[in-house]
């Protein structure tokens, strides 16, 4: 890259805003969270390309030091890392196969974003190598907002030496990131993992925010406790995860014989309300065919064979 | 119940142990859960009578000072505060109703801490009333281990001025103990509403579980990021919390749209490792049917809506 005297003279420029030594930085895709991304970067004092689709998204950033490329060709041959953050992976071939074919991949960094499954990783992983780049797969664990924070978690899968060499760009991002593994789809496991511990955790709530909210009680008056009350299925969280890699589920509190009978108090209670039964019932379900395996005894761990199918 | 000589002498015997003033108390179920709240109140130096259907329970009570009363009867008369804490709202009868009958309720405050519906709750007050006692109905959010500790939640329904009259000895229970309101059926549907968080959230993680499982990743990996991730939860439940009682869900961060392809995402992951998909196929359906009523740029608090049916 330093051989021409254009090459050159972007290495001034960059020098001029980061260290000897720090990568430049293309970010691709200025939706909310490219925004955020562009901006932390820029914060942390690297030289910031950017490019979008639509353009007219650049302004603030560019307004903060960076620079607007052209075209995503333009954008790629400024940096020596690029991140793609787009809708979906499709998004990330629409943006950056025509760089790909002008070879302006080559021997650069690409640091994928975009939300997708595992196997969209490994099958981009594989893209990225065919244009010689070397290829690292995240998922960013927080809303734009909160892209910078210390305790922000991005998620990486690809070559650990990759990561290596960038982890102190990348932290720039988050300060809570890491690196899970050389499998470039391991990020989007964990993703999706995480989502899902989200979902069902937000649909416990919202399920106890509509049943109290029939007894005339605001979600406000419910806060306090489940918050507390989340503080406390940390702690059990925690043991059933050691119990789970010990492959012992004996119950050293709550058995699931003890959870039958107020299961069966939020079907009735839910019912009485016109409150969705689904998800007790499913619960429901669950604890009664790990009873009848014989584990009555044993500790709610125990349900993940119900999951593991 | 000090006009008689032997009360007098009772009297006596309570105030050796306790502060002149403090209330005895009668703990009626000696199950793991009652042994931890008779032995509460004798760490907080309560005089307390122990009795149990079935003898043989009370032998460490007894030497921490508590005294085995010969009936629940006798227990109920040796105290002001006669708590209950078994099976389920068919053995309180069981356990009471003799002693009810001969007159021994009246004048006393009965404090059930059996697990069951609200409807119970209304019920058990109604007959409490009938035998000239006090109620108060309450649910503690604890397993045994936990009670006596400071933040411990024991909620309460049932009249204020009954529990202001005994919050200082329910406090030996649990430090975050709360008077819900007058209603005693209400700790009982807190009870379920923070049961059902507890349930979904055990499910997202054992999903979450499971699903890194099926790639060898043990539990112990998922942990810390899953506690991060809690903590992001949390934070998220409160902005939650506020825009349903505004009922204005515009999302300030995740659209309802934007978690339309992760939760696609996670069916095809789970579906792809035989893991169960259920739960996340629940939340996609509801997702889907909220967007589907025009709510795409509303934030997943829109889903109450779903709940509430």
């Amino acid at each position: 890259m330093n051989s021409a005297p254009q090459n050159a003279a972007l290495e001034d420029v960059k020098n001029s805003l980061a260290g000897e030594g720090s990568p430049s930085v293309a970010v691709i895709g200025l939706g909310m969270m490219g925004r955020a991304l562009a901006a932390a970067f820029l914060a942390g004092g690297r030289t910031t390309a950017v490019w979008n689709r639509t353009p007219g998204r650049a302004g603030e950033l560019v307004a903060a030091g960076a620079r607007e490329a052209a075209s995503a060709e333009a954008a790629v041959r400024a940096a020596d890392l690029v991140v793609v953050c787009v809708r979906d992976y499709e998004a990330v071939h629409e943006a950056l196969d025509a760089a790909a074919e002008a070879g302006a991949l080559q021997g650069r960094v690409l640091v994928n974003l975009t939300s997708g499954t595992s196997q969209q990783g490994r099958d981009t992983a594989e893209w990225a190598s065919a244009q010689g780049a070397a290829y690292l797969d995240g998922a960013i664990m927080m809303t734009p907002p909160g892209i910078g924070d210390i305790n922000t978690v991005v998620l990486y899968g690809g070559a650990p030496a990759v990561y290596a060499e960038h982890a102190a760009t990348l932290a720039l991002l988050g300060g809570g990131s890491r690196h899970l593994g050389a499998d470039p789809g391991v990020a989007s496991v964990y993703d999706v993992a995480m989502l899902g511990l989200m979902w069902s955790t937000f649909n416990g709530f919202l399920h106890g925010v509509a049943l109290l909210g029939a007894d005339g009680i605001p979600a406000k008056e419910f806060l306090p406790l489940a918050k507390y009350w989340l503080g406390a299925i940390e702690s059990f969280v925690e043991l059933y995860a050691g119990q789970i890699d010990a492959g012992d589920f004996a119950a050293v509190d709550a058995t699931l014989e003890t959870q039958l009978p107020p299961i069966e108090h939020l079907v009735e209670e839910s019912r009485a309300r016109g409150v969705d039964t689904t998800l007790p019932e499913y619960t429901k379900a669950a604890i009664e065919a790990a009873i009848g395996r014989g584990h009555a005894l044993d500790s709610y761990a125990r349900i993940v064979e119900h999951f593991r199918g």
